[in-house]
């Protein structure tokens, strides 16, 4: 097992850059329209973790091992912003599809001012991240993340499709997760070592090595999201839970519940599609929750064993072993 | 007056790139996974008029004059689909925040497949077109285009902002429309130019007249749009009418009402936000709608004129008259 540290740890090591980050974010979203500002200024308030950012600043001190000195160029941090406020759109977008009304304990913008600004606010902000990427001199980060987020929006429709679908596999589970989930985590990765390094000069096996360890860190990542949507505590995860098994989406932790025979399958698709408070309650109490749980967290942590393995190509210093550390991190949290 | 000839015959000029264009089009979206497919048919099927595309080839040929041989390169064709796509988008989500249910006479995606999938497949088509422009080598359509989607989402923003909003004025309006409406318009327009005659030497002068028809036609469209919602046929226009009246959204004939004195003012303000069907039906037997729809379409005729005249610029040629006709056909348009 990885040592697990305290994330503020493992994130010293970026925290000026992390700072720069926020502190331009607000600004980047400066609207035309002042009275587009309250909007603006309550995204804002959704600030999480930033694992995105910090990943694309760790890489990009990864890939240049030890020699490095801390010191990144602005591309690397506009790519981060760039990641971040794509990340965001989509965490709107989520949110009205979810009908999702809390999120990081503030109100949802839907659930503030409707739907219709919601969808307006998530195209807003991803034209405006676009529009920063492709700003960049060098194309990479604005092609690689453009096709990124079609992918992601590809792993959203598939799992809509697929809501309430009892015969949906682990194979697909696993695809659509890659897809909709670990995709911007890889890119994330990939794209702080390669601006880092400059256009030329990035060795692909060290760029291939960071991809993979943020596409793994990313599944294990949603995994574990899935998990606590199911058996977290709403106060500590910050956001409605309940709502995947109300809408149908039928997540790691259910598949192998399904899978325990008939009967039990039977039961499962009754309790899909309640509402959330009902059939949470439901699957606490009549279903070997405790079971399924610890089996979807045993898949995250060999997806954590890969992502840490991949991360043997680079050369060693404090920004791998950040790395490291804050793949372990992953499967602890409870937020 | 402008003579005024069938879409058609403005059209041939252009009938074999746009014939390229649809070709492609399905293609290019063409997804990753193929449950999508039946998805992207269905958008295909929302195929209109194509008014922005057929601006962009148009644009391509005027800014040469007659010298060009109607030989436009690969890169005006990239940009018109992107142009299309980006519209497309916008659709998709539009009809969800109307919660339309007919486009183009065939049901919105909204209707068929639900909110989710329609938000998410707008997502997709926008993360596809901005793939496709970032592929461009010269990056000015890019840049361009996703500062257009970040201005087109600030107008729409804005307008939810100000439904049922009776101080809303016409300065306020047209800037709405400016920015919704008829900045892509004047992109496809000014970049169908830049792309035909190549990075450095395309003269600012020309594709600033370019930009500028644009915008005027656009806004002329969009005022045109306004009125139809009123009063058209639902059979001719092909979608649903009375959706800005029960959704609150004040377009030209409505502030013309608003303005004829605080009885009526008071009158229409009941008449928002309720059901389309009644809302029409009070508004077509308790008001002056003629005088308020006789009122618009002069602005529009104003701004036609406005976008006719910018032409002047341009070398003459059978793509420039083809642009000046185009723009008299606006406001004869009932669907």
């Amino acid at each position: 097992m990885t040592e697990t540290l305290p994330l503020h740890d493992m994130t010293a090591l970026v925290r000026p850059q992390l700072d720069r980050l926020n502190r331009e974010l607000v600004e980047d979203l400066a609207p035309g329209h002042r009275e587009m500002l309250p909007l603006i200024e309550h995204v804002g308030g959704y600030r999480g973790k930033q694992l995105r950012p910090m990943l694309t600043f760790l890489s990009g001190m990864a890939i240049r091992g030890a020699s490095h000195g801390g010191v990144l160029g602005d591309d690397v941090v506009t790519v981060a912003k760039v990641v971040e406020l794509l990340h965001t759109a989509t965490l709107l977008h989520d949110d009205v599809l979810d009908s999702a009304t809390v999120r990081r304990r503030i109100p949802t913008v839907n659930q503030l001012s409707g739907t219709e600004v919601a969808v307006l606010l998530g195209d807003y902000i991803y034209a405006r991240a676009f529009h920063m990427a492709v700003a960049l001199p060098d194309p990479t980060a604005a092609r690689w993340l453009a096709e990124t987020v079609r992918v992601i929006c590809q792993g959203e429709i598939t799992q809509v499709l697929h809501r309430f679908d009892s015969a949906w596999t682990e194979a697909q589970y696993f695809q659509v997760i890659a897809e909709k989930t670990a995709s911007l985590y890889g890119a994330a990765c990939r794209l702080g070592g390669h601006y880092s390094i400059g256009n030329d000069g990035a060795p692909e096996a060290r760029l291939r090595a960071l991809e993979e360890y943020g596409v793994e860190l990313g599944i294990a990542f949603q995994i574990v999201d899935d998990c606590l949507d199911l058996d977290g505590d709403e106060k500590v995860v910050g956001k409605s839970l309940g709502t995947d098994l109300s809408k149908g989406k039928i997540t790691l932790p259910l598949l192998y519940l399904l899978r325990r025979g008939p009967d039990e399958q039977q039961r499962l698709e009754h309790v899909l599609g309640k509402p959330e408070g009902e059939a949470l309650r439901l699957l606490r109490s009549e279903f070997a929750l405790e079971h399924a749980i610890a089996y979807a967290l045993e898949e995250a942590q060999r997806r954590i064993a890969k992502a840490q393995a991949s991360l043997s190509v680079l050369p060693p210093g404090p920004a791998r072993e950040a790395l490291n550390r804050l793949a372990g991190f992953v499967t602890t949290r409870r937020l």
